[in-house]
């Protein structure tokens, strides 16, 4: 190391540029790890979580593509065919339509700190961690938050969204459609003219319903509608499509302070996306390639067609209903109608350790399958078949390796 | 496309689940848009703007690979393994380093969140698009902010810095190392020692220099320095390596308030990379694949050694100005030790638009360049060598695209 740190000084020569000046007082001190000396390698898995999920091929080769400009025409033909494409599953004509450079987190983020200002009134259904979420996120923006409160695998129905409504007055709604810590599918006909009499905004996740259960954005009056890349889209994380009514649009628009985060600002990022008619200007460096992948995964659906992923869905997810019924186990959403087409929730079968089943799958089979989360941690175990996972083999595989660990698992005496 | 919907609900059958009662009274309005039906194609381009870059070959092959988990064991060591990178390319021991979910400035919007609160002092270089961004949002976070105006080229000395210092009482000073909308590089030596005699906290945008200027982030007591990925890098956009100081640390850990975004919460972020000694919790989806890419690109530089990077941009930079000069153009900033090693300015020709010069390169030779950004528009043109793009052969290429443009493109008589 010393050796090397005299050749740098002799190598960086006389101090004839200013750069280099400022070197002359000092030493690297800290070494190249070792780590990173060996190449990367990762593991084959079959996801079979809640998300992330696995690439489809054809999201995978967009990945492994070259960069161009973020501002090249090329790229915002890219942007215009995204768009296009999350105003088709969304189904929406709204012009407001965008991904975000983010998680789904973040696309949370982006829609409450453009519709919240300080003191607004927020209702929140808190029944598993994304309202939890949403209600975090809405205290740090300094609206006066209020939450229905509902164990995991409770949803809300008109006359309890009525009542909170009437009570709290609120200037949004926020819900979850594919609940996936519990595994309840929230029906949403409704809720968004039930908003509207209230003069509320309706806010919903469909994170992880998106493309695998029905959702209808206009014709269900949602305000704003969000989503990720990596569950039924089968992409990369890291970009988040959403969506705003022209109600919406017009609260960001009339609102008296500026939205607290820069890089959320939905003036800029409509701007730079092309949904109003100002010339395009420079906001943030768009993560490129995750964007090839997202246009991607939109095309994929596209080519299926909305209506067939559903049934894709609903006919995978009720087979794998079936398989686990049939090892005995307990779905933990009793109500089949309230059920989520896309992630499964298996209540922990007695004596086991989640833990341990979780374990097995990924040790054993490589398959990822996942424990509860936040409120639903210890009360159940999570299967998703997203998009091209969704497959009755995929459920095949499951089962039958669910089937091992509960052989080998070790099993208290109840 | 109403054969194609009323085939849809005879597909989808008889009421029997809940989410088919759903859609009974909805059918698909939102076509399925003709763009996304045509294969994606990108353009293969040379980017020698002020960044993003091209991908380097080991990098576009990660890019590549399919997804695991973002909570599997794997994935916790590639995080491992990115956080030492960062801590070699930033030449610091700082615990608190990992990688943000985003661009740069959402890099930057994680310092300020983060380390101000409401009715903070902030004292923020402005000598270009940079400081200009980050004191946007330090008052969108309600700090008391005092912008340092420069024209651009301009760069801060000591002195001024210390009467900032004095007269404002800043919690935090923002300075831009590479400054690159006017190509200026900031000197940095003194500038830690100073702050912290005023017990205020120095953030660094590091953005367009890491890795191509020598920066030593412990030595020279910057207490926040964050970077892009898609500059010297060569990594696509959408993760921004940051790193804290135990000073910031300190201040962030004891805040009276929560930071406005949940996302960008460096408590939460702190845990999930694991800089604290709690087990990693969950808190969003990072993006995997782009994680994939950013610990090969600091796997490409720790190869090849940091001061071997910085001599690679020395070099291939002041040969391109070399042969910019003699084409007989003019460098805007005129002192060369102020000249960034990565970004070059060049005063706009006179007689020259400077957008027919941009376009003429991307049409006759699929090279980017760029013009001037924010206070810079109109007053320069902006070539950057970056990374992997930092060659002799990069530099002659340009020059000759350049030599051309300059006999083909209109010129106003004088
Ligand atoms: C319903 C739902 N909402 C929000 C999220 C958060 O998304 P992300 O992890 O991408 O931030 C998830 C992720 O699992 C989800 O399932
Ligand atoms: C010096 C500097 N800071 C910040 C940024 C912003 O980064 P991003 O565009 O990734 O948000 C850039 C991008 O060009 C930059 O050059």
């Amino acid at each position: 190391m010393l050796r090397a740190l005299a050749k740098i000084s002799v190598a960086l020569g006389p101090r004839a540029a200013g750069w280099v000046r400022n070197m002359a007082s000092h030493q690297l001190q800290v070494a190249p790890p070792e780590g990173l000396l060996k190449p990367l390698s990762v593991p084959n898995r079959l996801l079979l979580g809640p998300g992330p999920s696995n690439l489809a091929p054809r999201v995978l080769e967009a990945g492994g593509l070259q960069m161009i400009g973020h501002m090249h025409k090329e790229m915002y033909q890219i942007m215009d065919e995204i768009k296009q494409g999350i105003q088709y599953v969304f189904q929406t004509r709204n012009p407001l339509t965008l991904a975000i450079s983010g998680s789904g987190h973040c696309a949370l983020e982006a829609a409450l700190v453009n519709l919240l200002e300080p003191g607004d009134s927020f209702l929140v259904g808190v029944n598993g961690i994304w309202g939890q979420r949403a209600m975090d996120i809405g205290e740090r923006i300094g609206a006066r938050v209020h939450p229905m409160i509902k164990d995991p695998g409770g949803h809300y129905t008109l006359q309890e969204v009525e009542e909170g409504l009437a009570q709290h007055k609120p200037v949004l709604l926020f819900l979850t459609h594919g609940e996936s810590s519990s595994g309840i599918l929230q029906p949403l006909d409704g809720y968004g003219e039930l908003c509207h009499r209230y003069k509320c905004l309706l806010l919903v996740d469909s994170v992880a319903s998106l493309g695998g259960a029905p959702l209808y954005m206009d014709q269900q009056g949602i305000d704003v509608l969000y989503t990720g890349a990596q569950k039924v889209l089968n992409g990369p994380p890291g970009t988040s499509p959403i969506s705003f009514s022209d109600k919406a649009k017009n609260k960001i628009y009339t609102r008296k302070t500026k939205p607290v985060s820069f890089y959320l600002d939905m003036k800029w990022l409509a701007n730079f996306w092309g949904c109003d008619d100002k010339p395009r200007m420079y906001h943030h460096t768009t993560p490129v390639t995750s964007l090839y992948c997202l246009r991607e995964s939109l095309a994929l659906i596209a080519e299926q067609g909305l209506e067939n992923s559903w049934r894709q869905h609903r006919e995978a997810t009720a087979y794998l209903h079936g398989r686990l019924q049939g090892l005995g186990l307990q779905l933990f959403v009793r109500d089949p109608a309230l059920r989520l087409p896309t992630v499964t929730t298996l209540a922990v079968p007695a004596g086991y350790d989640w833990r341990d089943i979780v374990s097995y799958l990924i040790d054993h089979f490589d398959i990822e399958i996942t424990g509860g989360l936040g409120p639903s941690v210890g009360k159940v175990l999570r299967i998703g078949l997203l998009g091209c996972n969704a497959t009755r083999e995929n459920a095949d595989r499951v089962t039958e390796a669910l089937k091992e660990a509960l052989q080998h698992c070790p099993k208290k005496k109840l």
